[in-house]
């Protein structure tokens, strides 16, 4: 039995396909615009919808089809046994600090005082690591249920017009993004004052032993990342190169056998992925900022209130973002195509603007006007608004990340027309403007958070970073839900071919997506932005609790990290760009073969195998995305016990510097790519006329880039993020174990 | 009147133009195997030779055809005023660090002696950079005419075999290698000798004033390899994409007006650039390692001798090269195609053996056994076998990195195939192959660089990385004959094309070039390995210098300069992978109007517009070297002033360990589509027979790929070492006055 609801903007719609067969519909509609058949269009839509959320496609009759749910539990239970594993690791790695003794130990900041035994500390770890873990895998989970629901819904929208369709794409996102805000900060609130229950008065090991909750939600984020952006691409790169290339029909086509697999990818990759990211970055730089203040004046002098300030920074982001959403769904109304992408502006301007009130706000009411905080080795004397300053410089950086991202990769400026003219020269000159392109696009958003940096660091040293990265996140409900709104409109626009409405319609869905294009780099800006403070935060927290006071990079152990640390994003994404080439290919023999083999195809006659292709993206990014994974969750590791605190501190520092520019080149070099095809395709003034139309030489040059720029902009870039939060978290996590007994190579020399 | 000679082994050929009219021919040779007419191939040979070299196509009747000469004096003259403005900023910024003064000054480290004023410094560093910079532009333009000498002699000899055109490519690359080897080591020592009748006792001063020399040789570098890069990337992509995509002509075409363009570019970008870059990392690590040693034991102990390490270890290097030779060109015989790339790499193989032993020798010789090097404010006791190791270590890292760059450029493995293999689904996965290939080639160099680096580090601090960039450099007269030897061979087959000479000639040729590619590759890699080593040390000696005896990684000047530095490869690489790319468009544009506009064009009835296209090639390469060329000497210049020292060596830290990456991922890269494309196009084997012939979907896929690797592999990725070196060698010049003045914004802040 199947039962659909399908809820959107006055648009109700059922469809019960019960035992006796019964289908019934409702649709209440004040303004249809589309003459063809409601009743079967819309149990298309609700029937496409299903099939992608939970595996069946019953108008194909393809039963047990995998869609995302049933990948991402495919995905889960090989991550339930790394979860094991690694908990195992952690508990015995920091239960060996002290050897095991369940004796309490003196405090190693808190002088005069005695704090719990290292070994419960291991076990808090342990424990905090799999709450996070599991906030993670479900903040992905239900981001990518609202998605899915959200898809048809969208189409439906369209049909309505582009200013509906766009309320319910964004609202979907908004949902998401207010889920898992709240959902990672309850977690968090909820977990410390549990430990509190046991720790008591000893707040170094209680916050030393939360930090285990960033690393947990951070190597989910980890596998989400890797492996549904090698899935999503895998069927994207596919799909395109025969249907797009080869077959000439158009994106989304039904005939095509990828495409449902491209569409699941859709929710799998961007949707999941970026939800456990973000999430991932959170939770990383409340611990960072958590962990810091609890060796500072806050822990010692045990002043809970000042304590939680990175906890109420983000709750008063989810008050602000509230607000601020209010503006793009009730205050004004999208009448216009060329609204779209301004009004998804003026969302971040909006809720950076009210959000620097609440940080002045939250500054002045939870912190004492003087306090001192823990700077390796020395104590800090900081004001109250010295931290306004650090949350807001994070808050506003991002903002100056995210409107840099715009310029470079909406095709409403001057970068991706001129990558779209390149394309009259071929693809050759598309791929090497789109490069240049990329390559440009780091120069800003890296001054912007050098000067987030300089500016945390000098006023509120190590916790300034964090508070800067915590208000750089403080918008993330705003973030996701302006990034979310991209892959729901287009996975709209897929199920609007599949159904197949009018050209109207996808064409609405299409402008759509083309504003979803430029917020899903805006979203990736975000998110590289955040991971660059996150990690330093992080980073300073590890060398605080290694007990190092420099990382001179005058010593051999520290450049010889620093070098290898840079070396590390390269390796990463040769794995992951590997992966997705690999699966691709395989992927493209399969749509191939079928086309070839399977009579009436293209004609339209008979239905395409499309759990095949399906099954060649699940296979290939769960068995793809090990090595990558390996390498960033054993680096850490291998490099602590092996070369030391100190090497570790290069490799962290090489890592973070580079894999940053990696990360953003690539993320915004694939979105431009994407949108100098769009702006062909979409042809709207002189310039972009004489480019186009589709199917033209320019065109086929475009999707060449757009192709190339797809495990770029999906795979390999956002991972990066993933890699340098992770190295640093790891790397805090194991810190005691480390400074105990790291460095065994260099000993024995 | 013209009068060539081109000499070959055994082929001796005369072309006199006299004012008679009279054409004299003299061609012995033993073994002919064309049928062709003789004379009149021998004589369009000299004539293309001529017109490459000397800017006249007599046989073309365009007289004031600008060519690669014309090109490079045009270049010198743009230098030449560089160079004035230069040296009175030098002169001036370092007169300023003693307010003028004309007083002796008491000395910085050899502490209790008087020193000469640091006005004199100021004189002596700026002559210094003079000579450095004449010496650089000498060595380019030598490399370039005796390359440009070689072009038809070696075309000559492959009408004679395999064997006789490797054997002319090969000794004319030597050639130059000996050249420029002798060269930069005999300015550098009359220059140490001179300035010393003014010193005297004062070797801190002396030194600290020949580090001018690096920088000059550094910038004069930058610009041939940014503006030489540019130069003949522009017209081999606009030729290759109309030529051979649109008009589907063969490579080096005559038909094709750009195709003097690309030849002239060869020798401008390849040989000319290479020549000066390879020559820079040289004397760069020489001064670095001289510099050290001046405030070393040495340098306090006035031991000459013991001083000279760097430079006898140069002069070691010639004559073992002298002896490799010997093994290419007397003892082994080419007879086979399949033997050549083996014996280069071979060449590789017996100049690092022979090597060590030359090392040991001059260690044990020339060191006394025990002595004190300078580290960063401390005095590092060292044995002569520790330096030995220091340089043997440089040495052998070289090697690998030679080796791994071998493994992943060449088609005689499979990375490379793969790539090619990509080419079945398209231009798209043969790019994101190609991109993952380059990225995964960063790893093992990496790790080779980092083993070198803390070896020597360990052993003799900053004194023992210098001497291992030395070590790695000590091969050069090698390195730079089987690197040039690629440039070569190319034009050899451009010239058998453009004469109209018979498909085994350029078959032969062909053959020859693929190897070269693979060479060119290995060249840089050896250029882009010893960059690191060598701006690493004249980071240690800049430090030194500086008066800083920490950099350290958790305070906020530095790691801003960090984050900042590891960003100026991607802003420099935008800068030129664009300038690239607009003169590339240009380029194509004319190419298809000639095509279009000239009657009988395609059918070789008329004659193109050549000097159009070298007009479009000169101007492009001019103009846009001024913005990444003011990019990195300006910031230094900058940072040093505004930021201070320690920013300073962060920005030099973070370009160093990031722009590595950035240089060996792009030279690889472009490299292995390059002979991906020609393991396509040569077709041996069963596998790439199935993916040719030339024409074929897969070989236009590989061709795009190729397209877009030219300005990664000639002119970004190689431009990048000389990024690296020259910010660290311009910050050692300036390292006094950054000390004395800099730092001006945050004293203000």
């Amino acid at each position: 039995m199947l039962l659909f609801v399908c809820r959107e903007t006055k648009v109700k719609l059922t469809s019960n396909d019960s035992s006796n067969g019964v289908i019934q519909k409702l649709i209440e509609s004040d303004e249809e615009e589309e003459g063809v058949n409601q009743l079967e269009m819309s149990i298309k839509c609700a029937e496409i919808q299903h099939a992608i959320s939970v595996g069946e496609l019953p108008f194909l009759l393809l039963v047990n089809f995998t869609g995302a749910t049933s990948f991402l539990y495919t995905e889960y239970k090989y991550l339930g046994i790394f979860m094991g594993v690694f908990a195992a690791i952690i508990f015995l790695f920091l239960g060996s600090v002290r050897g095991f003794s369940t004796k309490s130990e003196p405090c190693a900041y808190n002088q005069g005082n005695t704090c719990k035994p290292a070994l419960a500390n291991a076990l808090f770890s342990t424990v905090a690591f799999l709450l996070g873990a599991l906030t993670s895998v479900l903040s992905g989970f239900l981001g990518m249920k609202i998605a899915t629901y959200a898809n048809a819904r969208t189409t439906l929208g369209a049909r309505k017009g582009i200013g509906k369709a766009f309320i319910t794409a964004f609202r979907a996102g908004a949902v998401m993004g207010f889920l898992l805000a709240a959902n990672g900060l309850l977690v968090l609130f909820v977990s410390i004052n549990l430990f509190k229950l046991y720790y008591g008065d000893d707040w170094e090991g209680l916050y030393e032993s939360i930090t285990g909750y960033g690393l947990g939600g951070s190597s989910m984020a980890l596998f989400g990342r890797v492996g549904g952006g090698i899935y999503t691409k895998a069927a994207d790169v596919g799909a395109d190169l025969v249907g797009k290339v080869e077959q000439n029909i158009p994106e989304d086509d039904p005939r095509n056998p990828a495409v449902i697999a491209d569409n699941v990818g859709d929710n799998v990759g961007d949707i999941a992925g970026m939800g456990s990211d973000l999430f991932g970055s959170y939770a990383e730089s409340s611990c960072a900022a958590l962990f810091v203040a609890s060796i500072s004046s806050f822990g010692v002098r045990h002043e809970f209130t000042a304590m939680s300030y990175p906890l109420l920074i983000s709750s008063m982001g989810i008050v602000v973002c509230l607000i601020t959403t209010l503006f793009a769904t009730d205050l004004f109304e999208i009448k216009n195509v060329s609204e779209i992408e301004p009004s998804l502006k003026r969302q971040l301007l909006i809720s950076t603007v009210l959000m620097t009130a609440g940080i002045a706000v939250v500054s002045f009411f939870a912190l004492p006007s003087e306090f001192t905080l823990f700077n390796f080795g020395t104590e800090k004397a900081v004001k109250n608004w010295h931290l306004f300053f650090c949350v807001a410089t994070g808050l506003w950086a991002g903002l100056v990340i995210g409107y840099i991202t715009e310029y470079y990769t909406s095709n409403a400026y001057s970068p991706v027309q001129d990558v779209a003219d390149a394309c009259r020269t071929g693809a050759a000159t598309n791929v090497i403007f789109g490069l240049a392109l990329g390559y440009k696009s780091v120069i800003i958003p890296i001054f912007a958070i050098a000067i987030a940096i300089y500016v945390s660091f000098r006023l509120a040293a190590m916790y300034g970073i964090a508070v800067a990265a915590l208000g750089m996140l403080s918008t993330i409900a705003t973030s996701l839900a302006i990034d979310a709104y991209g892959p729901i409109s287009d996975n709209a626009g897929g199920i609007a071919e599949m159904a197949g409405m009018s050209h109207k319609i996808r064409e609405r869905t299409d402008a759509l997506d083309a504003a979803g294009n430029t917020t899903a780099a805006i979203g990736k800006g975000f998110a590289i932005g955040s991971a660059a403070l996150v990690s330093l935060a992080l980073f300073g927290a590890y060398v605080s609790r290694a007990g190092i006071n420099s990382v001179n990079v005058l010593t051999p152990k520290a450049f010889i990290g620093l070098i290898v640390g840079a070396m590390l994003p390269y390796w990463f994404s040769a794995m992951t760009m590997k992966s997705v080439g690999t699966a691709a290919l395989k992927m493209v023999e399969e749509v191939r073969r079928q086309f070839k083999t399977i009579p009436g195809l293209m004609e339209g006659r008979t239905k395409p195998d499309y759990a095949n292709c399906v099954k060649i993206s699940t296979d290939a990014s769960l068995r793809e995305m090990i090595p990558p994974g390996a390498l960033v969750m054993l680096t850490p590791l291998i490099v602590g016990t092996l070369f030391g605190v100190e090497t570790l501190a290069g490799v962290l520092a090489g890592s973070l510097v580079s894999g940053v520019q990696v990360a953003i080149s690539a993320s915004n070099t694939g979105g431009a790519w994407d949108n100098a095809k769009k702006y062909i395709e979409a042809g709207v003034g002189e310039h972009a006329k004489s480019l186009g139309p589709k199917g033209s030489e320019c065109h086929k040059a475009a999707v060449i880039g757009d192709t190339i720029g797809d495990p770029l902009k999906d795979t390999s870039g956002p991972s990066l993020n993933i890699l340098i939060k992770l190295m640093a978290v790891e790397s805090l996590v194991f810190a005691p174990f480390f400074a105990a007994h790291g460095g065994l190579l260099f000993k024995f020399i």
